[in-house]
């Protein structure tokens, strides 16, 4: 995530558990913000654990740990705060395209009614302490990196040690990013002036048996991959895509990496 | 507010300040939950310091202490939660009447985007823990007990001691209930099985210029009042009043008090 703001110009401090900053411990970034008295702010951090983080009740503690952040930020000084939203604020009962400013906030998981809170909260701070807000609402990415349980990785994992990859039918249409597109999304974001929600897409529908037939491809063992071996997810909706016109018309951002290299980066990096 | 409840039948464990709880701390009510296991929890609690808690940062804190709350309640086996909003989650640029359903809730203060971003999180835990969550919105209330900078009692403070009692225009149309009033309502939405938010008013457009005449009538100096001698605030609106439908129709609640009962209970208090 450093280098597409380095490459913006910006002069990066990264901050996270690897680095010793613990947003959810007392005082959490209080020094280091003291000390760098950051112009611009980038927020990723939440609990993320695969399979958990829809539920856990760690989501109400990232709430409190973002708002302390938000409001020491302000107080040193900050002019520009970017922190990650997600498509789980929209209402997925219909599916389809989620548009920014037409698609119902109705979240259906305790992440998103977490992160949809945080960001009425924090617009409020905003307003008050006179701090551009952007709210960038993450789709669907993959990429070297990611947690194994996830879909792309999983499957290239099984494939490589050549065992079965078993996954549902595989109709869901999906929109999809590369981590380092969202990671270039996020610099633009940043660098930019738009403030409000805008949603960080590619606008594109994926087939998510279309993208694990390209992991299978990259790994040579098409033979091993078994689509409809797992049932779907009971009420799982068929379409979740971002509508990117605000992504494209007021941030100025389109992705540039295609599936295919997506793909292949992804399982190099698990050769 | 312990009175109301126990009207309806509750067995009442009240938990503030001064029975030594303190919701900010580590830990919070817990140990009460644990000792008490309530069924239902009422909670009212909030920064309030008058003129101060529409900017404050405290806000920020209350967010979290009240989620925390609501997850020690839910981790006791409690059922029925019924926290206070406020009628500062609308937009209030318009003015006019406020309905749950149709009027668009854009806060204009920290105070209003605090309460209505913990009644996001709120929902997703109450839906994910299987809580009844009821959301009180208040408008505005007077009576014994409220803080002296308010409109009624530093109009009746300043008459009963001979001083004369400056205020605006008085043309503002507020919705406003007794203090009284005000706990009856909270103990039948707590009471009930409705859950969702729900305005808690009259319904009625009372102007402050005749709230403050009846206070004067009742010290008996209305010599003293000096309607017009305070600038009103700007971008003040004109008219703020609760459609009360939804607390008719479905908490089944009607206030009991005139404002003359009121005023006459709050300036006794005061003398």
């Amino acid at each position: 995530m450093t280098r597409p703001l380095e490459a913006l110009g910006f002069e990066v401090h990264a901050a996270g558990r690897t680095q010793g900053v613990d947003l959810l411990a007392p005082g959490g970034a209080d020094a280091l913000l003291a000390q760098v008295q950051p112009t611009h702010l980038l927020h990723l951090a939440w609990y993320t654990e695969h399979g958990l983080f829809w539920t856990s009740q760690e989501n109400l503690r990232w709430v409190d740990a973002s708002l302390r952040l938000l409001q020491a930020f302000a107080a040193n000084g900050g002019r520009r705060a970017v922190v990650a939203g997600t498509c789980a604020e929209y209402d997925w009962v219909p599916g389809g395209t989620f548009s920014e400013w037409r698609t119902p906030l109705r979240p259906a998981t305790l992440y998103g009614a977490a992160k949809l809170g945080l960001h009425e909260v924090a617009r409020g701070l905003a307003a008050q302490e006179g701090l551009e807000l952007a709210w960038g609402r993450i789709f669907f990415s993959f990429g070297p990196g990611e947690p194994e349980g996830r879909l792309v990785p999983s499957i290239a994992r099984a494939l490589l040690e050549g065992r079965e990859a078993p996954m549902t039918h595989g109709r869901q249409l999906r929109d999809t990013l590369t981590v380092e597109d969202l990671g270039r999304a996020f610099a633009a974001l940043t660098a930019g002036d738009y403030t409000g929600a805008v949603n960080i897409g590619s606008g594109e529908r994926t087939e998510l048996r279309h993208l694990a037939e390209l992991v299978a491809a990259e790994v040579g063992r098409p033979d091993l991959l078994r689509v409809g071996a797992l049932p779907a997810r009971p009420r799982e909706p068929r379409e979740l895509i971002a509508d990117v016109t605000r992504l494209r018309e007021h941030v100025g951002w389109t992705p540039s990496d295609t599936l295919e290299e997506g793909v292949a980066r992804t399982v190099a990096s698990l050769r």
